[in-house]
């Protein structure tokens, strides 16, 4: 066992604040991670402050984990000291279950053990995520990382570029397709660079004029203004896939307007009530309305290599881990292009 | 051009009453059928009762059509006098557009031919329904239809029988999948038996216990009662495909939590106002809401020779035209085991 600095909120009104928390001793399977550089995602939020109910403190958040291996297990194959690493929003699962046999393990019927605000799949112990400065993990939850790409704007595609890679490869997405993309925030950011790297024609699809030069830059061929109903009526019917990135009430039915005949919408965000959709939406044009949550191991790895493969990073801003309160309360402003990094050096 | 008898309404207040319509000569490509049956879908009265909006009148009802071939244009292959034809819910479409080159004839970018309270693809001459004693059809929209079933029973294949075996045949059904089929009516005793025929276990989900015992004989293997919670619970995660048939509002994310990971619901009803979704019923476990629309002519062709082998046909009360009227009112309070069939030698 090894003692780790932190960050930690003590209660859903607590401000974040230096702790320590024990690692575990690194076992034969086990990779030890020096923390370079951890995410801020927004439920990182959601959680500190309770949102979704059920909330552990002492609670250490982050689960956009990059890193250095600093010692590995006995058994350990695909890792050795000194090797980049990160660790996304799980660090296990029951491995057997239908979900986990099929590489979804964030679906494992038992329920994953997720990377903070959770157990270990013994559901005693707590885990704790990457506001820390080491962590420990199994390999099988472990992920290689390149060396070709920027550390720090790694971490957030351990879990932005994670939930939005899956739909897009999910649905299939491929040269040509055309992809819309709602909301230009954490997640949508990554949808629109790596879709574009896929191949396919994105449109940014945003009530706010003042993204589309972002969405231009970032990779976007086409803007459409949500504020505006002509925009629906001028895109109507023009998309294969839309990735719903808005957790902030919206009209669905409008948007599964803009599908083409079998085409699919996917929510990423949930906003706080559930959203009327009328069934001739649906029916008109077998459309699908479905979900996405982050994605498996295999996959997490695949989008690693398909990011340093094309140049994708996330784009971020760097601060030291003394700030996070300060982000925390500029992110529920939107005051943010588009990710929070915490340089966990200076813990 | 010939004269044919038919009952028609002439307005949205009025009964329906013995009418004369005049059908098209029959040009090369054209069957011309004598209807023998015609079977009375839930949509034949909400366009009656201009209950969609823009109803044209007068209008001969009738998209479930049966009967034998009393004459062939010069170029037409398929068919020759004295065999038997059936017709669906589409007499023609624009055959150009992606979705018609897809063989989803029914979501026609240009709009199909729908067989009646719509025009020919010109857009001016009126469609005619099945409520009548002959109809003339382009070959590209005519059905063979087996002569080892019940021809009248067929009847309703054209309309229920296509509506629920397009989905089960998209989503993939086979042996020891788990369907559940939402509503025992006109469509949920078509969903059952055809899901059963493909080798599913099929769950038949009502909330009137009286339709247990014939949901059994159609086909189900288990039966759930949604009026109790307790059912939502035991059934959890259960269902590959569910087939939601209702109309009535019903609360989908209860549904939505019978699906396994990566399962699939799909609307073929429309409730009179659009349903609130949880994001995160869809979120959790990937799965999808989707909805379906008849299906195209290869398919109900397909449909037509599945029902044939598997010995498959409609439950229906063989009705003199005349009890039309009567019929309807029956329908309303849900009083038919399934479906009324027309016999048009009444006419």
């Amino acid at each position: 066992m090894t003692i780790a600095k932190a960050y930690a909120a003590a209660s859903a009104t607590s401000a974040l604040a230096p702790f320590q928390i024990e690692r575990r001793a690194v076992g034969p399977h086990d990779v030890e991670i020096e923390i370079a550089y951890c995410g801020i995602c927004h439920s990182d939020i959601h959680q500190v402050r309770d949102e979704w109910g059920g909330s552990k403190y002492p609670m250490v958040p982050g689960h956009e984990i990059v890193g250095r291996v600093t010692a590995v297990g006995a058994h350990v194959k695909g890792f050795k000291v000194g090797d980049l690493a990160g660790v996304g929003c799980m660090v296990d699962s029951c491995r057997t279950c239908p979900s986990c046999q099929r590489k979804l393990e964030q679906f494992c019927e038992k329920g994953a053990a997720f990377s903070y605000n959770s157990t270990e799949m013994d559901r005693k112990t707590p885990t704790y995520g990457g506001y820390s400065s080491s962590v420990v993990v199994d390999e099988a939850f472990t992920l290689k990382v390149s060396p070709k790409l920027d550390l720090a704007a790694v971490a957030p595609l351990l879990c932005a570029g994670i939930t939005t890679y899956s739909p897009l490869r999910h649905w299939k997405t491929k040269k040509g397709d055309k992809v819309g993309v709602v909301g230009l925030g954490g997640l949508g950011h990554m949808a629109v660079k790596i879709a574009a790297a896929m191949g396919a024609e994105v449109t940014m699809l945003s009530t706010s004029k003042s993204k589309e030069a972002d969405a231009r830059k970032l990779g976007a061929s086409h803007f459409g203004l949500t504020s505006e109903d002509a925009t629906f009526k001028q895109l109507a019917g023009q998309f294969d896939l839309i990735i719903d990135t808005i957790s902030a009430p919206h009209d669905y039915n409008k948007y599964l307007g803009l599908l083409r005949v079998e085409g699919a919408m996917v929510l990423l965000g949930v906003p706080p009530e559930p959203t009327p959709v009328a069934a001739h939406a649906l029916i008109g044009g077998r459309k699908t309305l479905s979900g996405s949550l982050i994605g498996g191991i295999q996959e997490t790895q695949e989008m690693l290599d398909f990011c340093a493969e094309h140049g994708i990073v996330s784009e971020i801003e760097l601060i030291p881990v003394q700030q996070v309160n300060e982000a925390y309360e500029r992110m529920m402003k939107n005051d943010v292009r588009y990710r929070f990094v915490l340089d966990m050096k200076t813990l």
